[in-house]
């Protein structure tokens, strides 16, 4: 998310209560996780293997539980706790704003643009023209809908990323992080009923223009879903995916976390994608593979008798 | 769905513009596409190797896109975009009505019914007697439930078919079908929280009297569901699926669009049905199996190491 | 389920007009399904299979369909169709009551919760302190609810049971298990948007303390939960289903019914448990097995070509 008016750091480093160390005079102006950070932001690390990759990332400010050396130009707040300063940091700047009635007055709703009874709109919503949303959906805080999108009854846009951090000396075990990202939805999507798409923990989930989704589908925190792609009914998509344009998925595939599949694949019904796979192919099965590879699998498996019997006759 | 009153063809030719040959004082009495219709109806045709099924169908109105010979006691609509004339047609007889309240006051609900809070009950629903309906349901305009029927919370009935039309051409690749069908839910239905039965394109998707349904199925556009069918949670059924009666699908059971499954088939959870299955039988598998086939390659495979041994000791 | 104040089994008897056999003067302090029975309860029993089974079960009071000799200390009540006595009674003790606003009367609600608009809270739920529940969430009558839990949009709390006795001789086959059971959410837990928590048959259906949900999970009725879990989209658990403390089960995972996965279990996406699991390990397939044992098998069955080639040579 982005920080506007942009923080100076040392009142930072005084609201979360960190020492500061390196440049004294930057202005912080986003927040973002490692995953998405950009020049200016304050991010945060406390494992000692991402210590590079975050000193290194484009993050200006670094929140970190070690006094290791600044890179120039740099910031770092030490702090013992990183993610709890983090998370501090986040409910401050995109705390929860309580809803006070259905559609928050500090929304915008396009011209042309129907809202069936009982659909709850957060507060900063944008709503785009032409639009027609279904009773009993629920759009959280600061989501961005486009033009000529359809959204369908029951479902939920903009809930939090499924996130936490594991605190192992702990009776509650989980940490939440709190998400600030949001769910953009371009023109022309078409959202079936009961479906979810949460928001980004600190960049945005997208839906490209054009894209249609049936019902019951997820899609997890910053995933990044392309033009014109077609996902067929509970389909789920892990945190962070990208799913590149014109992308077809059949019913009930699920697509892990942190990956990429190219443009105008296929998958066929069921399947799992455990990691990247490249565009324009078919493919099938859990884990994914070529779609004919598979099928030819398949009927390899329902030889296995046959070849047993034809050892058993060479003895 | 029907047109009562009957429509006079000249005047669909002039509303779509379209030339009109062949039978010209033709009534329509109904508007289906391909797959459901009757005599009486307008369908649309837009592929040159469809063009001979639905000129032999039992459609009186054809909208086509070529001046092909006119079947005789037919009357053809030519038009260049088929799909655009037939989708306008369904957006003048079945058009959109926006919702001014939680309940319509269109709407019938029988004796005994009773609704809790905030359930959404659209334009033209009839709702049978002693049924029971929890929160945050939504039932589309047009929808049909009959008596003694439980639907749970958050669950969705009607939303629209998902069905589009791919033009390889366009920024926005798939045109909406508008979908005019209409759901029928019988008598004695149960259906568990988070489901979504979606309308039928133009003709009706039905559960059959005394079915129950468990939390988060799908049932897709115009899939006909027999009677005393029993479906564990998130199973999926693709749209036109014909299930007979007393099916038993488990959980997760994932089934393809356009297929058959035999009154009392039983398939196991997580299976998959990418086409027909004979009733009577048991089923596992993605894709399925006769259940018992599918466990003995299950062991089978478990023996590939061993086979692999011994013919390396046969040498 | 309990039953506050006690009810004499003679009172039992004249109401669901039952032959009392053994002991008049006991007093009913419980109405529970054979699977969670306590010394007080009643039970029923139809089945001549599972007769000794609740005859020398903890129950009390046995609703039972033959003469049997009466086991010391307990009452019998020979009824010609106990399913139908014991949902007679279920109706009676726990009868349906309808809701006439959207936050009921009888809720207690604790200090610095925030419901967000539109959320259902039925009769008799007790929810805790500092919990937030998002819009259009449905909490079914007498869910309890501990403190500081989230509960996302759309999600449904307290569904009934999915649970029919078969009638075979009916044209509706399938009679109602009436559900008197509750839902218990423990400190901590954060469920996330359309998920469904079933309550259970007459017992309750649990979540551990700090355990996370994420999107469109279903919990079947009466299942057990235990701690620190933590569960991916999509996910569904079958009925009395008991799942040990810091359980990880990834997108998709179907888990059946009756059965208990161990203590820190993992289990990868989209796999399918149908029977009982040792906890400390990782599984994967469906049906589940040890993930390397799982990888194994995968690739032994690439290489079934192979085998077969090299047994061609080998002639």
């Amino acid at each position: 998310m982005n920080l506007d008016p942009a923080v100076p750091v040392r009142w930072l480093a005084q609201f979360i209560g960190a020492t500061l160390v390196g440049a004294e005079e930057q202005m912080a102006t986003g927040l973002n996780e490692i995953h998405k950070v950009r020049n200016g932001d304050i991010s945060f690390v406390d494992f000692e293997k991402y210590y590079e990759k975050c000193l290194h990332s484009a993050a200006t400010i670094i929140i970190i539980n070690k006094a290791v050396e600044c890179p120039k130009g740099k910031t770092l707040l030490i702090h013992a706790d990183p993610f709890s300063a983090y998370v501090k940091l986040i409910k401050h700047f995109r705390g929860f704003e309580p809803a006070m009635q259905m559609i928050s007055p500090s929304a915008t709703i396009g011209e042309g643009t129907h809202l069936q009874p009982n659909v709850f709109v957060g507060n900063h919503v944008q709503i785009g023209k032409n639009c027609l949303i279904h009773p009993n959906v629920t759009i959280y805080d600061h989501c961005i809908i486009g033009d000529n999108v359809i959204i369908h009854a029951g479902s939920v846009i903009g809930a939090d990323a499924f996130y936490f951090k594991r605190r192992k000396e702990c009776a509650v075990q989980y940490d939440k992080l709190e998400s600030c990202g949001r769910v953009i939805i371009e023109d022309w999507v078409e959202i079936g009923a009961c479906c979810t798409i949460d928001k980004g923990v600190s960049g945005d989930t997208i839906l490209g223009k054009g894209t249609k989704l049936d019902n019951h589908i997820h899609i997890g925190h910053g995933a990044v879903i392309g033009k014109n792609c077609l996902f067929a009914a509970q389909v789920g998509i892990g945190g962070k995916a990208i799913i590149e344009d014109e992308v077809i998925l059949w019913g009930q595939v699920g697509v892990s976390k942190d990956l990429t599949i190219g443009k105008g694949a296929v998958v066929y019904a069921q399947s799992g994608v455990p990691a990247s796979i490249p565009g324009g192919k078919i493919y099938f099965g859990s884990p994914v593979e070529d779609a004919k590879t598979k099928m030819k699998e398949l009927n390899w498996i329902k030889r296995i008798p046959e070849l047993w019997q034809r050892m058993l006759e060479e003895k």
